[in-house]
């Protein structure tokens, strides 16, 4: 069983290190790097931002090699992931706080219609959002967080997923 | 704890009973009856099928009151649940291959940006159904199920969720 240890120190900055190496076989697909950046790794999951201001919007990328659907994870991981979904739904919703959009709704997804790579979207939701109700996925256009809201995006998104938030 | 008892005779046909009773003060929302028809019960979850013949789609519902989000709901049921849409996503495969649609891909979703009540979508995808590879929420019109079909589907499903299944 993996150790939820606490960050090392010497860890990478902004990076929630728990496991310090992949799993042989396991790359998170070059397809995520296009649209979002790397935040955290958790027990189980890398954990990435989306880069789109309009919605507080993570993604969790089991490292389990060639995994596709739940079905693929053993218990104990499907067990982790699920712990790990809730994780990004605090992160969620600390990022809409940190950028005066308290959350109103968590909408969570494994869809991989497109990106295979078993990977789950936990994406805030408000009723003034440019999707809502609608799911979020394809919907619109992508708005650039400022250089500001990014920071403190992720700041926040960190001190969500870590409790005790490294600085960054 | 809940035992995950096999049916008991006499059971409502088409309903896999596993638990006796509602915790108090939950029920379904009354919207779910309008694009959905109840199939079966599980330890956790009473599962629906959606009336929608373009897409192998099932319901999973906490019998949880007052539960809108996954962090609602204790550890053992969020494992619960866990298990419940694996073996969700078991049926809908079943029903694609009834249908002579085999499935290629599942697609699980918690959004409740319009019902809020806690309940999780499993929908089977297929690279030539309706809405790939976008998202089936919200896309087009419904397509009803023949009465051959519908009772194809509802076989199939509660034979994947049953194991053993139950004559209906």
């Amino acid at each position: 069983m993996r150790a939820r240890s606490r960050p090392a120190r010497g860890a990478l900055q902004g990076w929630a290190v728990t496991t310090p190496d992949d799993p042989l076989g396991w790359a998170p697909d070059p397809a995520f790097a296009a649209g979002s950046a790397a935040l955290a790794r958790l027990p189980l999951c890398d954990v990435r931002l989306q880069r789109d201001a309009r919605f507080p919007w993570l993604i969790l990328i089991p490292r389990v090699a060639g995994a596709r659907e739940l079905e693929d994870l053993a218990a104990a991981d499907r067990a982790r992931l699920m712990d790990e979904i809730v994780r990004a739904g605090h992160a969620a919703r600390a990022i809409g706080e940190a950028l005066g959009r308290p959350v109103a709704k968590l909408n969570v997804g494994a869809l991989g219609n497109i990106t295979p790579q078993l990977h789950i979207h936990v994406v805030a939701r408000r009723p003034d959002d440019a999707a809502w109700p609608g799911p979020v996925w394809g919907v619109g256009s992508v708005l650039d967080y400022t250089p500001d809201q990014a920071k403190a995006a992720r700041t926040a998104a960190l001190r969500a997923l870590n409790r005790r938030p490294r600085q960054i």
